[in-house]
């Protein structure tokens, strides 16, 4: 963290607070929170770090995993609460394939263009394209089912109930499988993850502390963000699909962005794909079926049903991001090819 | 064969024979020919594992590969003279999934528990793959040119007939394949299978006898189960395809289910790998091709045009199979994730 | 080059002039212009590749790739004119699932009848496949947004004219990759490629010279067999879609195809695949995005939206070729497999 970090931290977050009780209007609320964010989930992304370094790597992996997608969780929370369901899923869509195309993708090219060929660990990648693929086929196969036989509304909720049941499930057999009973065949991979978390000069109960003020400043800001996005996609003629899948996912993915790309500059692919496929995981199996059971205490149940749309940008995204990720290396072009399929998923978006 | 095999499988035949011509009513027949049928074909199983012990292993694997799923194609032939072209089709999707994810899923689970890694042949794996994929293109392609363009009854019949006998021709070129022109190549996995072939207690002449008689008791069980079919389905609520895909079909499968968890447990997981495998792309390549033959005897073409739900459940079992068995191990893990998958597919299909 | 060469091109040229201009008819329009094309495409061949020879691996390898699928793209510039783009996608449909299965089936046919396992490079073979997965996104992508949601004819195509653009720029990239920053890993590769192109038996300038006549040759004759496509496919019931993606298809690669299995059977299986998937590549990542651009200069602009039948077709396709050629070998069987996923799709394409 630079010196300039905090200054600009409080700033901007004050800045945000002012913009939306004093109703400056949409476009300063949305730039100012969209500025603030980015520098709250950095904090986050900081403290969640520092918490798994003292919690040491079985735990430290457990919370990164929990909180790394925070940000997401609590924008979807408070747009579920709103019954902005659509925007939802399609900021879930927006956080999958950016994860696997634009940070992956950003990674590959710009640690590509500095080393010849980076290598990682082919044997997660093969259980982590396995598990992505879990996540495609679960959300799918509901999605073909309800849009090709006649299934009612009600029905279609116990489906997506038991699904995000047994997604969860899912979910928990791999925290079970990588921290416990195989963590040694994947250990030489978390080395290499738990090298790039350097001394982070906190202490336990101060990282702690950091933690929860971090997930606050995240829980307000993206609050305000959201009573913007009605407003702002309306005068800037974008779709909320637009907003929700590239506006809203690159901002709430900024830590892992920067994060990430530092990462294979410094020659840690692995550890740079470990965060975007990981990421995308996340998202797949536990923030997306546990935003099920939100909604359902809001009472108003959301359904895992994605418009076709966001399937095949999921699907694609999965299928190029494994297919490159397969050998265990990745080249400048291969990158260039993953950023390539976000842009004409960006320009498609952008005409619906 | 445990001692009260042989009595169980009498007294359960001759109660369902008497439930079936006694009319004891749909739910009585439905269960007593259940139960026979679980017996019947374990009967036929062994069966067809002794000859084949006897018959060396080149005939044997194809022996095997011919009687293995004789009670799928002896139901599905009476339900085709029946008319019951849908139930058919349920039926064959449901073997298929059933081998894919149940009896793949549950032997890596189990096998899985007791021993932390299971590897078998890649080689083959690969090879199996690029089959079950020309399957999934043979049933899709004449869907989707169907579904989307103004193609006629009697033109879909005539591709449905050059697909089939392409499929045949396949799967003959398939046995060539692995039994003559390449046999040594694949010879280390067929070694293992024939291991689990132990010394089988009957003579050679014996054996031949007792497949007859296997084959014809499960011939008039499943008869009677048919028959059960119709009353059942509308009494219990259940769609006839969530019967055909998942109750017909595990019932019809009961044998390689029983048989493949057992060869986990004993570590020879290739040689569940290879029943589980093998006997969809048996399903695929052989039986659904012989029942369009087959129903243009009875004067009453049954095409190949499964639905599009059936369709999209084969596609993602095909794929999730082949990503998981790809890297030659299988884990608990990759276990759990195909029965999720199983059961992520059930409650679609009973909500139907 | 046998003796009898020039003679048969030159007497087939004329023929098909005098049949064109005299208008004898649509079927002998049709007949004689399809074999002096066969001629001149194998002119065009070997003069692309004798210059290849003169100018070095790196300019050589770029003119293959350009001068390689000149007919198609010289016959497609003339269907754009008429504005017959439903045939020119058909075409291109036909040229990627010809080279893929027919090209790449009968190599590895014909070449595993007389080699046991015939082996290629494993590395360039991921490297096509996430390419060719590429090339489907951008075909598939767009197709399924304008199916799906309700996009203007004007949104449509600058939404091709932005993915074209970018598979321009992937295909630049790839140039650059292979060529120049990654040529040393692909090298071995290469080698083999120059290896088939034995002393030409021209000079330099001479080679340029028939390069420039084969090619006028090419596109006189392409214009006159275009002109006869639509009497001929009534007369005939064919479907434009059959003779566009088959019949077309098939002629225009008749160099590619001759080449490839001449090729197996040297057990040079690399450049046989090479040529099959490198054609393949070629056509959707340039070909195809060009002809968008052509077409607006001819102020008539085509779009890149496929038909449903056309992407299942080449999805089809490009799975079992890149499941086939994973493991870097091919065996006779394979080859049978590919040719029958070509027969199932020529018998489905036939009855539309």
């Amino acid at each position: 963290m630079k010196k300039s970090f905090y200054p600009l931290l409080i700033a901007t977050f004050i800045l945000s607070a002012l913009s939306h009780y004093m109703h400056w209007g949409a476009e300063a609320e949305f730039v100012s929170a969209g500025l603030a964010i980015l520098f709250a989930a950095g904090l986050l992304g900081k403290a969640t770090e520092s918490v798994a370094h003292y919690a040491g790597q079985r735990l430290g992996g457990f919370l990164n995993a929990t909180f790394g997608n925070a940000a997401e969780l609590i924008i979807a929370i408070f747009l579920i609460k709103e019954g902005l369901f659509d925007i939802v899923k399609a900021s879930l869509t927006g956080a999958i394939i950016g994860n696997l195309l634009l940070v992956l993708g950003a990674s590959a090219l710009v640690g590509g263009l500095k080393f010849k060929e980076q290598k990682f660990n082919v044997h997660l990648a093969g259980q982590n394209a396995s598990l992505m693929l879990l996540g495609i086929i679960a959300l799918f196969i509901p999605a073909i089912f309800v849009k090709t036989e006649h299934i009612s509304e009600h029905d279609t909720m116990k489906i997506s109930i038991a699904v995000a049941a047994f997604l969860i499930l899912a979910y928990a057999g791999w925290m079970m499988y990588s921290m416990f009973t195989h963590k040694d065949l994947l250990e030489d991979h978390v080395d290499t993850k738990a090298d790039h978390g350097e001394s982070p000069g906190w202490t336990k109960g101060m990282s702690v502390v950091v933690l929860v003020i971090a997930t606050l400043m995240v829980a307000f800001i993206s609050e305000w963000l959201v009573h913007t996005l009605d407003t702002f996609s309306a005068r800037f003629g974008l779709s909320e699909l637009f907003i929700g899948a590239f506006v809203v996912a690159i901002i709430g993915n900024a830590a892992e962005h920067s994060a990430a790309v530092m990462l294979a500059l410094k020659n840690k692919i692995g550890a740079a794909v470990e965060i975007a496929v990981g990421s995308s995981l996340q998202i797949a199996l536990f923030v997306a079926p546990v935003l099920v059971f939100v909604s359902l205490m809001f009472g108003n149940g959301m359904n895992l049903i994605f418009t076709t749309i966001e399937l095949a940008a999921i699907g694609v995204s999965v299928f190029i991001a494994t297919s490159i990720s397969r050998d265990g290396a990745t080249t400048w072009f291969e990158g260039m090819l993953l950023l390539i399929v976000y842009v004409i998923l960006g320009v498609s978006f952008y005409y619906v």
